[in-house]
């Protein structure tokens, strides 16, 4: 037998009632992915759990996590029930103070790029969003990131970190890889980061820094009237993967919203040192887009994004739900 | 804290939200399997999630996948948020179009023979299910199927098939084998079918072909007073399982109910053609049961099949549950 | 969207409707480890269903299993639609009947030492937790276990059992090792257990038999004014672990409440028998924490742990969450 869930909260506030709770939401999406040869068909469904509560005193607590992050025999670096998928969260006066799979204080100021098409991005390999240097998965192999933010007046705070333990112990996953001096997964990640949000405009600056990797960046954003244009620069120091050497990443976003028509593209460039004198080599990416809303939490999307990651053009086509 | 949902609908209605709602329903059951050699214990609970939402035109949209169908680490095959499992839809006045792990557009005319005892046919390898070609977890390996259905007047129609393409994207299982020439993985299987529904009765037809192989298929199903009995033939042809052919399954179920209590039982009948001159094989099964309805979700319920592919007989009685 | 559900049953009872409901409760934590070298970060989130019903008899059912205890492809144990996690039951004047990775009667009548610590003891391997010899996922190569449940005026009786049959039928898992003869996945694996329940004080009493090992149970707790206190001894014969033959644990909890602090304690004691004339080597476990509740569902609470199991001590300190 279904149950129907409500939709508002109007009864729950009249009846006054501050207990503990847990919402269900979701989301799904159906159509078309050209993948630069063939097209094809792609759909999916998640549910998505929100819990809040807030104790005697006032402070508020909660957690999130979908039902596709909770793989606890699978994959223990995907499970909310391990602290590696979803996250925890205390806040009150003093701030809000999450753990989990957290974003990186640089992350949590500046964000990413605007996504494209019914797949926000995934048909392109989400090209769209920036590779920050911590958190947001990057360092699930020292177990659940922090994140703290605090705002006061139009700026805000952010700090993240690991705890630089790849140990585990009997909840946390973690290889114990401590007999290899200098390992990464032994250094704390950690990231600050200030925003300063003018109302239709912010602009942040966030720093970021893993064992010898340093990450430095950069990212505004402004409103006038229909159109919203976002700039982000990263700048990474001794970030390798093999020989090669990540410089930065570039991109700028824009989009213009028509009533329910929303136009959206954007443009991103990352520059890679090859090391042992093979030169450098620009990435370029850029994609276009428009949403169409079609109420009642459905919209019409597109999206073409051309990318050297992919050596490719690629598009989809479909409509997405929120639930 | 346990959170009480809501068991009817009656409140939402009068409130007139039409938002996007996310329904949680559960099943369960438990009793005793005989396997042909011992009586085991055998128990389970699900949840399924049914999300729905209407956009300002009308048009309806959903999704539905149980929590044991997002595997989405452990089997890219089973994940409702790869696509491969559960499904998402949207309707209209111009039909119902599914995205997913659909049934096959003869399935969804015709569908099985009569499910009995508490485990619903499991206990038995669910021999009351047909075997059709394509669909229904068939060509998962192509990622999401699409199932197309329309009614007008008394008369359905249903359309299926895969993208043919087994070829991965981001977030679509498939191993790339377009090396392999013809290979089935890279043919389109689809389906489709008629049904004409004369109110105490119906009968259909399905054609589905997937590479080489197709599937011809009838059924028919009728009620008088208080018995039903459904019919089903499906020929097939060029479908090999190494040397051997099936040639045709054949199935007759039947049921009568008398208030609480419905006796259910089936016929199925399966044709080899073993191949290099190893003649022919033919395996027969037959079931029956009864269901007693205890009210409020609860229903009692035994079964005894006998099945040449078990070659042996088995049994089971237990409780079933709606949630 | 967010869906709110109702945190109280207000509603629903005053509609009469008696019908089957899913209810969606979760529980959080965050905080800090000492694993005895390092201090690490620990969080989690989890969600749980507990669906329930009601026959027109009046005969209650249910069932309920968490979201990480449904990991149907990665794990055949440890999965709720395949009876290996979670459980369900149906209950009546004769006394109630559950089905799945349920307790041993011994487990059900006299539990286990108290809990300490925002991880529940987790942080030092739960050393609060007796190791019963069968049910609560000892028995799952079995399949699924029964726990039956009857209380009449001050006495509860207990009885569990599985089916004694590893051999895997279509949903059941299991490996047939029925060649090996006496093979502890070939014997039932049972339990009884009684208890006498005066107020505020029980008593209890356990027996169990895996194969040739067994286990004799006795267990007591008492409440005085804002003080409890509880006594477990456990002892074992023939349970061996290769050449090592486990003879007994004994374990003393106490407990001071004084409003929203709680102050707890526990000692143990684990014997074995190394045997080959190795003479006999004794574990102990002691374990001192305080709760303070938060109200709304929050506790902060904290705990230190010394075990000749981890041969180290070991604290946490953090907050846990219900919703």
């Amino acid at each position: 037998m279904k149950k129907v869930l409500f939709a508002t909260s109007a009864l729950v506030m009249t009846a006054g009632v501050a207990a503990a709770e847990v919402a269900v939401s979701g989301d799904g999406r159906m159509g078309m992915v050209y993948d630069g040869n063939d097209v094809q068909f792609s759909s999916r469904a998640r549910v998505k759990f929100t819990l809040t509560g807030e104790s005697d005193a006032g402070l508020s607590f909660g957690a999130a996590f979908r039902v596709d992050q909770e793989n606890y025999n699978a994959n223990a670096y995907r499970s909310a029930a391990r602290g590696t998928a979803g996250a925890v969260w205390i806040s009150g006066t003093y701030g809000k103070l999450s753990m989990g799979d957290v974003v990186s204080a640089s992350e949590a100021a500046i964000g990413d790029l605007y996504e494209i098409g019914y797949t926000e991005g995934t048909f392109a390999g989400d090209v769209e969003e920036i590779s920050y240097l911590t958190g947001d998965g990057e360092n699930l192999d020292q177990g659940p990131n922090i994140l703290y933010e605090y705002t006061v007046n139009n700026i805000s705070f952010y700090a993240s970190a690991s705890d630089g333990q790849d140990t585990s112990w009997f909840t946390t996953p973690g290889a114990d890889v401590d007999d290899a001096l200098n390992a990464s997964s032994d250094d704390v990640a950690y990231s600050l980061a200030a925003k300063y949000d003018g109302g239709n405009f912010w602009a942040a600056l966030g720093y970021a820094k893993h064992g010898d990797a340093s990450e430095l960046s950069l990212g505004a954003e402004a409103q006038f009237n229909q159109f919203s244009v976002k700039g982000i620069y990263v700048d990474y120091s001794d970030r390798f993967n093999g020989a090669a050497e990540w410089e930065y990443t570039a991109g700028l976003a824009a989009a213009y919203q028509a009533d329910a028509l929303t136009v959206k593209g954007f443009w991103r460039q990352d520059k890679y040192d090859l090391g042992a004198g093979a030169g450098n080599e620009k990435y370029d990416s850029f994609g276009i887009g428009a949403d169409y809303d079609l109420g009642g939490g459905a919209v019409l999307a597109g999206g073409i994004i051309d990318t050297d990651y992919l050596d490719d053009t690629v598009a989809d086509l479909g409509v997405k739900f929120k639930f």
